[in-house]
């Protein structure tokens, strides 16, 4: 059976930037990824930000020889993004769409109407299951006041959730995407800490890439200064995480991100760094070095969950006053239509024709509709908190439970994992 | 082992019928339901249609100390409608909403506003895992021009793709609910052969109920006769599906419903009849029964597939229809506008007050946001029917490819399940 696995395997990840008609030189762009993937033959290829189909279908075509299996999902207004390109055989696919996903009405950040996902395909790597996910989370405008920091936080408790109960039988878990979150932040170390998922930056033998590991680089032709404030060099938001199994070992030999210009072309791939990670396979000897996290993990496991189900608490009350305000304005737009009822009966209303009277009750309606629609969406979006903080809350009591036991038991080497 | 663990296990599950304001006799039935329960103290129950959460809240009360361990489900506007009581330990629990649901405009059917999903917790029952699914599908209105055929189809795949990717490490998988359909219908076709689930009324030992197992009765004090039109006797639509692993093999002792009437009380529980199963567990010894299903099986997952390949592919069609008449809509109010907009400059204008014009423009806006909505969920639902006929196709090709290999090797023991 070793003979005849591969050792290696190499996986692929951009953010294309693919917004037609607003991305910069977008057709010129995708010509250059559809070279550079024709070249470097990948195993693994997972695009984010492929926003129209028909590029897809541009790189599909150009890509058939060396990467026969594709898998694009589709989803929410515009599609999900991603794309998936991949030499070995695509067995199987399956979309999770995140519950939250901002407001259809910030139309000028708009990622509500990407349906932002994470995607699973399942790959016959020459007979290991390489359950390989790709996705998406909402974009941070503002650091200092980000509105949307509880949307992401339930975004990566899903992504985790997701990973986690979908993981199972496979032989290696490969997580690549657009997270939106610099390393520390609190999504990403929630992911981390409860998939078990490692972050081939950090694992990596050999680094080629910009500084820290950047893939927003002010270097880039594409970035727009304001965007990196205060981090002037760059952040690292793009990532490919891996993990084994109990049956396999898996090692990132090296790293690498494209900097920003590319040599004989006169502009980079994308606005985001591209990554290229070389996976090397192992078969695993020790069964439960996958499967198994001291009393120290499980504690940092329980602290990371409570830090999130705050901020998820933090973002019901926002969201609760916002269907607050929408309900306030359903009733205004009631009263006001009362008003206008009085008048049209009342014979004093003369000084007001019945079209100045129709076109105020036009307003109304209209005042009347957008607020039910936004205290529906808002009711929504606490639906969705709600099940969040509940299945949190699961989670947080499951692994007390465990805390508990281990240290009754003065154990060190159970497992502290849920799923892991 | 085996001494510590369970041999039995006794599911219970019930369409509630609990729209509050709607339902008739709802606070007395769920007096009633949590009498039951609490005297019967199932293993796990499983609910439905418990849309409101002071209803929830009120069986949580009355059953919290033979059920001590509880998860509600939250979703959509008006909640998924699942709950689950249990007298082991919820571990964990996952959501999953249906991408496809209904139309929101479609109020007296209203199903798009309850976020129907499947809820999938994980209990500890003694030592075993079981995955223990909740779901309930779009309801059939009309079965000879059935409008949500294709809703309903993209929801039984994303359930048996949902139950798939996250049974696998589970030592048995139990799946209630209110399916919406027949046994023979496509759908229940489509989830049982890919899944390896089992009903348990075809598997049962013993059988105490309605006739040929119905769960919607024309003897039921609610149920309205034209519901069961042309199936006088009743139609079976809930169901209580089981599936053992590698390590467990289940078996379903015996299966019986609420046959309407209640004695000693003026009405059923409900307008669905209660389904209980009593499950036996036994440790298995032959490891491939649940993983293996020779070339017959493939086949027929091969026909289902297409069936259901067809079936989307014609929501496909109809729903792009529905997207072009959207767009009508749209440009039907464009050109209105501009036409107002014509005659407000036009000196001949003066025989139309510009309130009357204010008016007319206040109407065209509201069509154009109709149809600017319509055009949005439309092209959302084309995205999700799309993705499916790809996972579809996937899964075909997979099929395929197992079929062609088995034929050639002559085998007749392969695994063909793709993930059973």
């Amino acid at each position: 059976m070793a003979t005849e696995r591969p050792s290696r395997l190499r996986v692929f990840s951009l953010n294309c930037w693919g917004i037609r008609f607003f991305s910069q030189l977008c057709a010129e762009r995708y010509e250059m990824i559809g070279e550079l993937l024709g070249r470097e033959q990948h195993d693994i290829v997972l695009l984010q930000e492929v926003w129209s189909e028909r590029d897809f279908l541009f790189l599909k075509r150009k890509l058939s020889s060396c990467h026969p299996h594709t898998h694009y999902f589709k989803s929410g207004v515009i599609g999900s993004g991603l794309a998936v390109f991949s030499r070995h055989r695509i067995q199987d696919a399956l979309l999770y769409q995140y519950s939250l996903n901002g407001y259809p009405y910030m139309l000028r950040h708009g990622d509500w109407f990407g349906g932002k996902a994470v995607g699973l395909v399942i790959v016959d790597v020459s007979g290991l299951k390489a359950h390989v996910y790709v996705t998406h989370l909402h974009a941070e405008y503002c650091r200092a006041q980000d509105q949307y920091l509880s949307h992401r936080t339930v975004q990566s408790w899903e992504l985790l959730q997701f990973v986690r109960h979908t993981s199972c039988g496979a032989d290696l878990v490969v997580l690549g995407g657009d997270l939106n979150m610099h390393p520390q932040d609190l999504g990403n170390r929630l992911l981390r800490s409860h998939t078990g998922l490692r972050d081939c930056y950090t694992e990596t033998d050999t680094f080629d890439g910009c500084e820290d590991g950047h893939t927003l680089i002010a270097d880039n032709h594409f970035t727009k200064n304001h965007d990196l404030v205060p981090f002037e060099k760059g952040i690292r938001i793009d990532y490919i995480l891996m993990k084994g199994s109990q049956r396999m070992t898996v090692k990132c030999e090296s790293l690498s991100t494209t900097k920003g210009p590319v040599a004989d072309k006169p502009f980079p791939y994308s606005d985001h760094e591209a990554l290229t990670a070389e996976l090397t396979l192992l078969h695993s000897e020790d069964s439960r070095q996958h499967g198994s996290s001291g009393p120290l993990a499980v504690s940092e496991q329980m602290d990371v969950v409570t830090e999130a189900r705050a901020v998820v608490k933090e973002g019901l009350c926002q969201t609760e006053a916002l269907r607050d305000r929408a309900m306030r304005l359903v009733l205004g737009a009631l009263l006001l239509l009362l008003l206008l009822l009085v008048m049209t009966f009342l014979p004093c209303s003369c000084f007001c024709s019945y079209s100045t009277l129709g076109l105020l009750g036009a307003v109304c309606m209209s005042l009347l509709l957008s607020g039910a629609l936004l205290y529906l969406l808002f009711t929504t979006h606490i639906k969705v908190l709600k099940e969040t903080e509940d299945q949190m809350m699961l989670t947080s009591n499951e692994l007390q439970t465990k805390l508990t036991g281990c240290r009754l038991s003065g154990s060190s080497s159970f497992d502290g994992s849920p799923e892991l």
